[in-house]
């Protein structure tokens, strides 16, 4: 007996977490007011803060991508991926949380190297988490919109292997050198979003450059 | 005279409310720049709000399943349901005030009992405010989805009694063991999002494990 | 030469507003740590930010109801109308600035009065700009579905005079006693929330007990 | 081989993202508890945050409106529109912070210059983007909506070079007079609003006063 849902509102109330973590990165931006005698050397005083949200703002944008790519594919969920969406939205709605923390251990010898761990930590328990939403939607192939072709999804799981990997790097490299990692942080998320693919519908002919 | 509202604007409605609050919940979450020298046991210092935080989470994202369930089910709101939805939606915008009093609280032997104990009763509140509105909608299958029988609502009326009851007998617990109560909300919470139930079509015969 | 807007993405966009304002509102209620003492007498203690809290919640949530009775019978929008929305959403977006403030002035009798004032001037530009609306829409009969008769429209206007009205005496009262004037805010929002009707569709004949 | 996304969760993703910004203004209005003596002159002596307010407000309105102009003419993007997208709503999620910037720095003659033209810088680099944005489409009008000439596209690109210039006007004024370019940057947001247009359809041959 079939247990599902259809993926509206799934996708409605995915979009609003995504959209609200995003906005309130900016909570963590500020200058204070002793800094305003000198405002230009205040504003690029809190470098760190910049580097930070860039880099938790691109993160949350190419985990909205990979969202929008697993549920473009999906005509229903089962409450396994329920369940699962639940815990990554738990973890991009956490992200606003180590990345302030990251925004002001930075130049604090003593705790960069924690929180810059800590920060990539949680995304790495975040690919994690997509990456088990893709075996369970390959274990499912019911699921999908009946244009996609489970042949279409394995190239796709393959794919979400490496952020695993370089967020690992990432980590290893911050218990190293904690500034160089958040670049690394930085640098996933720009191939994750410049990686993020559309459909691949076969219809139009005319070309696309992107 | 018919006197009702189509559920696509009180479903996007709805489904922003419990993003938001959903999402507003990190803010709760800081480690104090005097745990900076040893950040990884400041961060570890601060569990009582991880736990409120989870516990919250996973509270809102199963009453989001429960409003899920419920206007699924529906094609229209009356003015009745309306209302009542409206009030569950204050429950769980409220809930953030609660889950930050008891992060502060815990550890804390002369608030702990009390903030425990308002937590639960605002979660007491808010499942019997579900409860109403199911019973609303029982009284007028009109409203219902043409394709959704009478018979399908009262299992699922009945299924939400015992929330109910967990949740008051929780709030016994709080007042003994206020500490061991707050892993009872967290287990109310992941029994509530491990017993949603999506559609039960019975169109695909594929066997489905969940 | 038409100029006009579809309404889909207006309401989704208004939703948002209306959703995130509601949800804000929490973060006006705190109970300091320095009644954690006694932690019961210290959450009663806030009761100024609960009536607060609770009538902008429910002044919000008849602002949206009133919304979406306007826009479930526009099929289009023209710029006035966009424009005019822009205002009442700002209104809406605005509101939780006076909440906060009549919050934390009520007991304090400097402020209070001025505070109480302040916030029912909020609401009475609201209730005008919402008036306004309803009169952009009754000359411009060509967008709105073609459901929805003209005659229809005219008891609806007439309707949104009363809230004019009710602010401008509540207003009148504050100046004489404030808290009572609260009160009465709050017994307007509840009254428009009670009054919002849905469609009036004939089809079907069934009673429906509100 | 196309490569393209259908432009449905992009706009409600990004109304997500418009609407909070919007909303979270409200957070940099305050008037502390030392002007609670005299309330009426407390409020009005923090006119510089009502008039950041009311600026990015509508900035942030006719921003929206921009993006309302250009994704209803899409129906599908390709990845640099998505990137472009993301960029677009960076700015717009960033400008809270520049807003509250320069509403703390008004009336510090140290601080006031800065505090302005970096608001105005912000603007102007996503006005830019937009610009990018327009002219990423206008090569690729197999993206568009099939009722959509290329036609109609070039005066709406022309139509955004205007808002460029002004920026950067008024940055040029904000070196000179801070206080004159922020009425600058509010009459630029209320031109962008009252010149968005909507759809040109020519079926209603009725007339429609705006």
């Amino acid at each position: 007996m079939s247990n599902r849902w259809s993926t509206g509102r799934i996708e409605s109330f995915s979009d609003g977490v995504f959209a609200i973590a995003l906005t309130l990165l900016v909570f963590d931006l500020a200058v204070p007011a002793s800094s305003f005698d000198d405002l230009w050397r205040g504003i690029a005083h809190e470098w760190p803060s910049y580097l930070a949200y860039l880099t938790s703002f691109i993160t949350i944008g190419g985990l909205w991508m990979a969202h929008l790519g697993i549920f473009r594919r999906l005509q229903f969920a089962n409450p396994t991926i329920m369940r699962l969406n639940l815990l990554v939205l738990m973890g991009v709605a956490f992200l606003p949380f180590p990345t302030g923390l990251m925004a002001k251990a930075i130049r604090d010898t003593n705790a960069e190297r924690a929180a810059v761990v800590f920060y990539g930590l949680t995304l790495l328990v975040i690919s994690i988490l997509l990456r088990v939403l893709w075996d369970a939607i390959a274990h499912h192939p019911e699921l999908l919109n009946q244009s996609v072709s489970t042949r279409e999804i394995r190239p796709i799981r393959r794919a979400s292997l490496p952020n695993i990997g370089f967020y690992a790097a990432a980590i290893a490299l911050a218990l190293a050198v904690p500034q160089a990692a958040v670049f690394g942080y930085l640098a996933i998320a720009v191939a994750a979003v410049w990686r993020a693919r559309g459909d691949r519908s076969p219809q139009p002919a005319r070309a696309e450059a992107a």
